[in-house]
C-alpha cells in the first residue's frame, strides 16, 4: 500500500517468507498473510471463517468470531467492530486492524494505516471507520494484526439454580484474577428452549448456564481452568469439563442458539444491550420483567463477562403479527433505556443500523449527538452512503 | 457519569467493592478503582506512575509504560495513545480506555462511554479523542479497563555483533510463535554511551542489545523465557537472564537510557518513527547512514517487536548551535521519509505536535489530510485548541 512496502511474495520482499494471495471463486481473498511478521492482509469480501483458517494454518489467531463464521465477512466485522466470545480476552475486531482501504464519498479509494503495528501520527481515522456501520466510508480491505494461536483452549460448563448465582459465579471468575478466554452464558428460558442439544450437561431445571474457557499451552491453560473451576464449583450445581470432540460441539451448539431460539415461535427481537459486568443479573432479570409487562415470551443469553447480553423477546413469525410485533418494539424501547440506566449501552457489538436509529439519543448527550452528525458531515457531505440509517 | 453507575462506594453500589477516591496533595486523583471488576476511573492529571502502582495494589496491572512514569500524565498518555515496552503484548493506552471525560470547545463537558467494557453505538468519537494531542477537546479523566497482574515477568539480555544479527533475532522470537511481554533494543553507539552502566552483562564491543521478556505465571513465564533464550542464543554473542533485584535495576537503567543519551554531547534530536518489524534493521542502519551525511553522531533504540525506533541525532548543547540544529532538522526530515518509504509511519507514539506538524503530508493523501482538517472543523471550528500545530 506504501512505497517500499511489497504485500505479495515478489523479488525484493526482505523476509521472502509472505505467502498469497489466495482467492477463492468469488474473486474475494487474502491479499497477503505473512506467518513471520503474524499479519494478514485481506480484502472486505472475505468470510470470517477464511481470516481465520488462513491464520491458523500459519500457527497464527485471529480472535474476533461474531457467530455465523462462514457467512459474516472481514469488512462488516470491522464496519461494526464485532466481538464474540472472544472479545473478553483478546478485544473487538477493531484491535487488529492495523490498516483499512476505503472508498470515501464521492468515489475515492483512500488508504488509512497499514502494516505497521503503532502509528500515531493524526487523528486516528481508522479506528473512527471501525465500527462506523457504512456511514463514512465503504471498507474495502483491511490490514491484520495476529497473534500466536494458543496451544489449548479448554472449556468448562456449568448450570446454578438462576442468574443471580450464575452471574455471583461471572463475579467470582473475575475476582479469582484468570484471564479467561471467554466467559459465555445462558438464561434459564433460553436453556428450555435450546438446551436439550447441549452436548455433554443435563441442564434441564437449570436457570443459568455458564461456559468458560482457558487459553494458552496446555499447562497454563490447565491451571487456569482449575483456578476457574475452583472459583465457579461453590455456586454451581453441576460443573463438567467437555473433552476431545465434545468442545467443538458444545461451540458448534453455542454459536447456533441464536437460530434455535429464533424459530422456537417462529421469530425474535434480539438486543445486543451491553452493562458493566457487576449489573448483569439486572440487566438479564430486567429482560424478563419487560418482557412479561408486555405479554411477551423472553430471554437472554451472550458474552457474560463483557456485560454483553443478547436480550431477545419471542415473536409467531418472521414477521410477526403487527400487534405482536408493536408490543416488541414498546419492550425494546424501554430494555434499550434500562440498559443506558445500568450504566451501558444500546449496542454492545451489532451497532445502530436501521433498527435502533433514535436509540444513541438514550445515551448521548446533544453535544455528542451534534458530534456525530458533524463526524458524518465531515466524510459523506451529500448523505450518499446508508442514508436513513442512525446517522 | 450515568444514572445507574456510582463510580464511588457509596451505599447503593451493587458490589461495594469499589474504593476510592484516592487525591494526591495537588488534589488530582483515582476517582475510584474497582478490584472486582478490573476498572479504574482516573482524572487526566494523575501521574502513570499512581495509576500502575493503584492497579496493582489491587492485583491488578495497566499496561502503558510510556517511561518517566512520575512525570507522564494520563491525561497525556490518552492524548497521544502512549505505549511503551509493554505494548508489544498489550497494546496502547487507547486499548485501556472505555471512557473519556472531555472539554470540547468552547467549553462544554461531555462523556463519551463510561464503564461498560463494549461500545459499539455510534461513531467511536472515544477512539477519535486517544491520539488526538489536545487538537479536539481536553482530556479531564478516563474510565480505565485494567488486567489481571502476570504473577512473573521474566527478562533476558543478549548481545549481538551488529544489528543485522540483532534483527534477525527479533524475527527469530516472532518466528517461535512466543508472544513476548516486551522486545526492547539498543544498536551500538546506545550501547557505546549508555551501556556501562547496564546491569549484569558486559556489552563493550556488542553492536546490538536485545531485551526481551516473558510474563504470566511463574511456570508460564519461565517456558516462554526458554523459547525466547532458544530462538535468540545461536545469533547472539552474550545471553544472561538477570535475578532478583538485578530485574528492577535492568528496566531503570532501560527508563534512563534517553536521559544519558541526550547528555553525553549536550542535546539530542530523537524521533519515534515505526516501520514493520521486518525492516528495522533498514531503519536503524538508516538513522546512521543519514547522520553521517549531515555530519551528526547518530544512534537508536527502541520497541524492537513493534519496529519502533527511537531514531537519534546527538547535538551540542540545549538549544544546539544554529548551523547544528538545521543539519539536524534536515537529517530529521530525510529520516521521516525513510521510515515512509520503509512501509512505516512519522510517529508510533509521540505524535505529531509543533516539531512534526509538516510531517503527515508525508505519508498522507491529499484526501486523507483533508479529511484530519474536516475532523478538526468539526471538534473545533474557532480553532481554539493547540493552534498552529499539526492541524
Amino acid at each position: 500500500w506504501v512505497a517500499g512496502y511489497n504485500p505479495v511474495n515478489e523479488p525484493g520482499d526482505p523476509t521472502g517468507r509472505v505467502i498469497g494471495p489466495f482467492y477463492d471463486r468469488l474473486g474475494k481473498g487474502v491479499r497477503a498473510l505473512d506467518p513471520g511478521q503474524w499479519r494478514m492482509e485481506a480484502e472486505a469480501g472475505v468470510t470470517t471463517a477464511t481470516v481465520q483458517r488462513r491464520a491458523r494454518e500459519a500457527g497464527l489467531y485471529f480472535p474476533p468470531d461474531p457467530g455465523a463464521a462462514e457467512q459474516s465477512q472481514l469488512g462488516g466485522n470491522v464496519a461494526t467492530n464485532a466481538g464474540g466470545p472472544h472479545a473478553l480476552r483478546y478485544g473487538t475486531t477493531g484491535d487488529f486492524v492495523t490498516g483499512l482501504e476505503v472508498v470515501l464519498p464521492p468515489g475515492e479509494l483512500v488508504r488509512l494505516g497499514g502494516p505497521v503495528r503503532k502509528d500515531a501520527a493524526g487523528f486516528d481515522l481508522k479506528r473512527l471507520l471501525v465500527g462506523s456501520e457504512g456511514a463514512l466510508g465503504i471498507i474495502t480491505a483491511a490490514h491484520l494484526r495476529l497473534v500466536p494461536a494458543p496451544e489449548a483452549r479448554l472449556p468448562l460448563v456449568a448450570s446454578f439454580a438462576d442468574a443471580r448465582a450464575g452471574c455471583e459465579a461471572v463475579q467470582a471468575v473475575l475476582a479469582s484474577g484468570v484471564q479467561a478466554s471467554a466467559l459465555e452464558y445462558l438464561d434459564g428460558r433460553t436453556l428450555e428452549l435450546a438446551g436439550a442439544a447441549l452436548p455433554g450437561l443435563d441442564a434441564s431445571g437449570a436457570g443459568f448456564l455458564l461456559i468458560a474457557e482457558a487459553d494458552g499451552t496446555a499447562e497454563e491453560a490447565e491451571l487456569q481452568l482449575a483456578e476457574i473451576a475452583a472459583a465457579v464449583e461453590p455456586l454451581a450445581q453441576l460443573v463438567v469439563r467437555p473433552g476431545g470432540r465434545e468442545i467443538g460441539e458444545l461451540w458448534r451448539w453455542r454459536d447456533g442458539v441464536s437460530n434455535v431460539v429464533a424459530t422456537a415461535r417462529g421469530g425474535k427481537v434480539s438486543e445486543d444491550v451491553a452493562v458493566p459486568v457487576e449489573r448483569l443479573a439486572d440487566a438479564i432479570e430486567a429482560t424478563l420483567r419487560i418482557g412479561a409487562a408486555h405479554g411477551l415470551d423472553a430471554c437472554s443469553w451472550g458474552h457474560a463477562g463483557d456485560g454483553n447480553i443478547h436480550a431477545t423477546f419471542l415473536v409467531s413469525g418472521d414477521p410477526a403479527p403487527a400487534d405482536e410485533l408493536e408490543r416488541a418494539e414498546a419492550a425494546v424501547d424501554e430494555l434499550l433505556r434500562e440498559a443506558v440506566a445500568l450504566g451501558g449501552t444500546v449496542s454492545g457489538e451489532h451497532g445502530l443500523g436501521w433498527l435502533k436509529r433514535d436509540a444513541l439519543g438514550h445515551q448521548a448527550s446533544a453535544a455528542e449527538l451534534e458530534l456525530q452528525r458533524r463526524i458524518k458531515q465531515a466524510f459523506d457531505p451529500k448523505g450518499l452512503l446508508n442514508p436513513g440509517k442512525w446517522i
